[in-house]
């Protein structure tokens, strides 16, 4: 007998709306985290510069919580960055824990509420289901639409002596809320609205077409698809439109629900490498080769990229062929008209960078299994090459 | 300044498709579940005759842990029985609740959880949050494709001498985990695929319609109503149809995460009465009344109708006056090909019965508040009227 099952995972309590952060304190309520003495407000310096850090601290002064804030974790944080963090946590004597930020600010409050009731150094909990213990209440507060990692049980470390990176992935990483709030988003400058939006459209690209698509991870990841196309360029050039950014921050988070589900695959493996050496982000990485993943893919995935095509407003005339290239096309356009680089040069890489980038990217494969196409060594050095070609 | 906020509530762990009840065990392990001691299935008659229940003891059985099945909770359950069954539940020192069944099963399982945590009397939980703390680990396992009340924050209790209805509402009723496993219901009678198919299909409609209706709610019901919509005759004619079965089944757990985030309307709130007095059961109730209250809040509704209709795989032909026909002709040829009757008259309701019921129902204010078009007690009366016309 052949099991065929999947996987759904998610915070199981989420509010969105402009201005939701006001509902911060009923919320509290309800969930039974209004007796609290003290809550970690974990942040970094723009957020508290807006002013947002503060409002949370003015709410849960309301209800008589005391709470404390951080800034002190870095982008793409290391272990030994969460670790010093971490000190000051429980110097604190806090019971909860509110992230608002980015993702590393999310993901870096994930494991800062599981590191409190788990005795144990972060090296032992990184990998998959390593973390014993329910985490204290977590509350997450996304202010890029991006990541999705509000919603899903994953947390990325760096660990820089190894030049590495490795996911923490455990049910104990949800959340406990989740307030998507478009209201924090509309000062997100631009290059980080087009980095972060466009990394979240790739989570749901690849979560659709991943060999571990399924109904959970298909409605998500076309419905993340459907609502990013239709904002994200608005959203860019005018970044007070509260519905285009409530779009991106809904559309954000059901990447992050796809991606749980199905995962993602060859983009995201040979993104990896152009982060780790050259520092490329996340984002950029990712919306950079999108496009000529998508097409080595085309041939194997012509239905998907059809359905793909409808939810992004393309209409469907001519072939399935003209389809997939019209996907293409779209994905360009919109990462030109969003000023993301489409070149690696710029970032100091060379032709001759290219074997050792193709052979690590190569070796990620539990998002290469992913693939639709098989995809051999020479073709991703071929699919980098791309990104060389002036 | 003005929130206009929606939230999500859902379990945060799901697992489905085919045989998937045979992970039991291991997602017990993933949530730390399985050091317990001993576990309470509360089931129903035809499940234990199926062996599903048996199979559950053994899965337990392979962990080491100790389980008590009980068959006592009667369909919609009285605060007597569910007090009773917590007796039982309470001498076998259990440490953790499974619910396998319809969704009467479902909704005591989730009582009984918070019962043993709140050391109160059902009759102080019932209403909206008043239920003051987590209850003991709780897993659901639907064997309808009906209720979705494994994923509703809701649990419904009967009070006969007051002859109500009552709803428990928390996000403590939420499981910690969810498994949907179409094969457990391939043998479900026709009659009982039909309502509790069309009862699914009713709570996305109605999702979709809802004054309160949200980009949440929205992506649920259409997408519950394109999988019963596709599956639902298929799985009455043929119900040893797995594909089908698995979409219906999905189906109505969509449609138990929309309606919890935009709330039912008017077809629930006249449905009750017909349950109470005249013991129509709520999948029936709600199957009979769908089309003609879809007719009365068609002109309110026309954009809405036509995103149902594309969903439901009606051709976009003539004009939206036309497709709002179609959908309510297809309705009434769903409950006509499935035997569900049309007709008041067979339970015994006359015309002189009309004014009470409207009556009745128009005092289900928080359902008839988010019904689209205002319904007032004469509107009512004329649709009760439309199921009394021989």
């Amino acid at each position: 007998m052949t099991i065929s099952h999947y996987h759904f995972q998610t915070a199981s309590h989420i509010v969105s709306g402009a201005h939701s952060l006001e509902l911060l304190g009923e919320k509290l309520e309800l969930l039974g985290l209004s007796k609290l003495r003290s809550i970690f407000i974990l942040t970094q310096p723009s957020i508290v510069s807006l002013g947002y850090a503060d409002q949370i601290k003015t709410e849960l002064a309301k209800k008589g919580i005391a709470s404390e804030i951080s800034t002190e974790i870095k982008p793409e944080p290391t272990e030994e960055n969460i670790e010093d963090v971490f000190q000051t946590f429980l110097k604190g004597e806090h019971e909860a824990i509110i992230g608002i930020g980015g993702g590393s600010v999310l993901d870096a409050a994930k494991i800062l509420a599981v590191l409190k009731t788990n005795d144990q150094p972060i090296s032992d909990l990184v990998g998959t289901n390593l973390v014993k213990k329910r985490g204290v209440p977590t509350i997450l507060i996304p202010t890029t639409s991006g990541t999705g990692s509000e919603v899903t049980p994953n947390a990325i470390v760096t660990f820089p002596e190894k030049e590495l990176k490795i996911g923490m992935v455990s049910p104990y990483l949800l959340p406990d809320l989740v307030i998507l709030d478009p209201a924090l988003t509309l000062k997100l400058p631009k290059a980080i609205t087009a980095a972060t939006g466009m990394d979240a459209f790739t989570h749901a690209l690849e979560s659709y077409i991943s060999n571990k698509a399924n109904p959970f991870s298909d409605m998500f990841a076309l419905e993340s698809m459907r609502l990013i196309s239709g904002s994200i360029q608005e959203a860019y050039h005018h970044g007070d439109n509260m519905t285009a950014r409530e779009d991106m921050l809904v559309g954000a988070m059901y990447g992050g629900m796809a991606l749980t589900s199905a995962g993602t695959a060859a983009v995201h493996a040979m993104a990896y490498p152009l982060g780790g050496k050259y520092k490329i982000s996340h984002g950029v990485a990712n919306s950079m080769l999108l496009p000529h993943v998508t097409a080595f893919n085309a041939d194997h995935i012509k239905d998907r990229l059809e359905d793909i095509a409808r939810v992004i407003g393309i209409e469907e005339k001519g072939s399935k062929h003209m389809l997939a290239e019209q996907v293409i096309r779209q994905i360009e356009e919109w990462t030109a008209d969003l000023h993301i680089p489409q070149q690696l040069k710029a970032f100091g890489v060379s032709k001759e960078d290219v074997p050792a980038l193709a052979e690590a990217a190569s070796e990620v494969k539990r998002l290469m299994d992913n693939n639709p196409k098989p995809m051999y060594v020479s073709d991703i050095e071929q699919v980098y090459m791309k990104l060389l070609h002036v």
